[in-house]
């Protein structure tokens, strides 16, 4: 059973169950808006489960019809330079938080993903869809470019896919996103959830240390050049060998036994 | 009815047609090679659509049986290295121009698009083909590798696929573009300038500012690490979200009518 | 006929047949383990048929029902800091070699590939794979990240995928990994051979002297920004436009005939 962690924010529902942390949008009527509350309580639960004792992936997902319409556009009018600001350091904290924190974070996605929750789609280290999930960056629509949203967006799918997002406006089908490279798989609605689940269980084989040591390095090389990329990484993977879980990895494959971690 | 806005140069037509601004390869029977003359009326005319009033989405099409079949051989050989710098120095200015232009850049491609043809496909930033048309990187063929066309077809396709193109030469069709991401769509030829209209409309729909900001902000943060990219953009994204138009565009939203732009 | 150029390690077996220079890996029975010592005879066999007379492709192949299955993890276990350092400095100076040697470098994969295996794939300038082959980077199951692979295989299939063999330790099939990017083509097993000496013999056609200038021109753009990029490249075309073999080229081309090049 999923016990709840915590209620901080009535928008954002935090759990642990087992090994997996969950971090549930819970504003299903008004298709899960990103306020700076809801994002703050999505950044917080992330580091909490994070923090909790076993935990070895994390879902991010949402109740009701939407993933997330994205930013809550109606506290975004008629208001300062720097509440405008706000808005987009609390947003890119909250991307920012699902890359840094060790574990695996894997979004569910039911229903409509567009603008930050796009965003969130594509930041996530792995993603699967509804087949009626749908994806875009409709900010040009009403004025407001979606630019943070393409950070993240036009490293996930190419060029000339986000600029076809960007610049029409327009949402793609789960099958199209799968194609794009922006979603790993897309599974019937009823099967979502026992997918994802699956997911996070399959990964929480791993040892905790290795997905700890492989999720920092993976973000930390992606964006150097392939010189200081492999510098980098050599000395990752050397140090990784030492650890006692890779010599127990590595004794247990070549005995043709189950390894047995140390760092759950 | 387009009007003509010049005819600086006898193998590029230039003209705006209501909110699109129209820059058109006339060499067809030479299969509009890309000479320095040539190259200098696109950049001009590139610019100087984008610089005419209410012009909201810039086409480039080409007539004949080709897109564009790459530089101008006829004119590359017993030259001077002055010379030949020449022809890249304006080859990189015409693409840089189509970036640095606010409004979005939408390539019409029917027939052969290859070498120079095929980057500025790869440059436009968005594109449509028909689906004959063909796209290659052959220079390697006649000992010239196209080394100026990989920047901008590695960036739109990946790696192995741009080896592929450049060290065997050969061509892909309009389906495959499609799939690798060179291309956005491919429609029936006889639909193409249709479907291309259609598109142009789509984007004008929007708030001319909003494109302006987007697209500037577009090809400053690609190439920047995930959170340089993210400084520069939240900042973006704030100032867009106190412009007027992003004001209207939310409340118009949030009030279910549709926007009405100042800046269109 | 192929004639062997050297046996200096016996898991490698190093040739030159014509144009084409073959790297094979020879340790069939244990599935082409990766040891230091097999390391080094790639890296050495690769420079090896690279500075071979007339050579102008080379074929990176393996015997046995494996391509690699990466590391020797039998000589991994127990080991001091320096020596596991040193297992991962020379499978990087590997991938190098791949990158630098002037001629392109093409991998015929056959069943498995997975982790260093994987990556010298995603390093090959060119792959072609048999049906039956399987790629992955399971370096996760046995607690060794897989973290000097994911510098090439993220840099070829992007994010979601990358993360996705990495975090899970799942293989992919022939048809996704060329859906992905990450080999050119499949064909059936029984075609391998034959189509990768096509691919090679298509390669070797053009002038030894453009594809070095391209292959290494390739390497040293991609990972610039895109204005870098045009600044290098646009000096790298003069300069290649003046060569002989581009003169002759571009004339051969005017005439209508076929180029003889003078720097086979």
């Amino acid at each position: 059973m999923a016990a709840p962690v915590t209620h901080a924010q009535d928008t954002v529902r935090v759990e642990v169950d087992g090994t997996t942390g969950r971090v549930v949008l819970t504003a299903a009527r008004r298709r899960n808006p990103l306020s700076v509350a809801t994002m703050r309580a999505v950044t917080d639960g992330v580091r909490q489960v994070a923090a909790a004792d076993g935990v070895r992936a994390i879902v991010l997902a949402a109740e009701g019809p939407a993933f997330s319409a994205g930013h809550d556009l109606s506290k975004m009018v008629d208001r300062t330079l720097e509440e405008e600001r706000e808005v987009f350091a609390v947003c890119t904290e909250m991307m920012r938080a699902v890359h840094e924190v060790p574990q695996p974070v894997i979004a569910a996605v039911q229903g409509m993903a567009v603008a930050a929750g796009c965003q969130l789609v594509a930041t996530a280290d792995l993603a699967v869809a509804a087949e009626g999930a749908v994806f875009g960056t409709p900010g040009v629509k009403i004025g407001l470019f979606c630019s943070t949203p393409m950070v993240a967006v036009s490293r996930a799918i190419g060029r000339k896919r986000a600029m076809q997002l960007l610049l029409t406006g327009e949402t793609i089908d789960a099958a199209t996103a799968v194609e794009w490279g922006l979603v790993n798989e897309a599974v019937p609605a009823e099967a979502l959830e026992g997918r994802v689940a699956e997911l996070a269980r399959q990964v929480a084989d791993a040892s905790g240390a290795t997905l700890r040591i492989g999720k920092e390095a993976f973000y930390r090389q992606i964006d150097l050049s392939e010189d200081e990329a492999y510098a980098e990484m050599s000395e990752v993977m050397a140090t990784n060998a030492m650890t006692c879980d890779a010599q127990e990895g590595m004794s247990a494959f070549l005995q043709k036994r189950r390894p047995v971690w140390q760092h759950r």
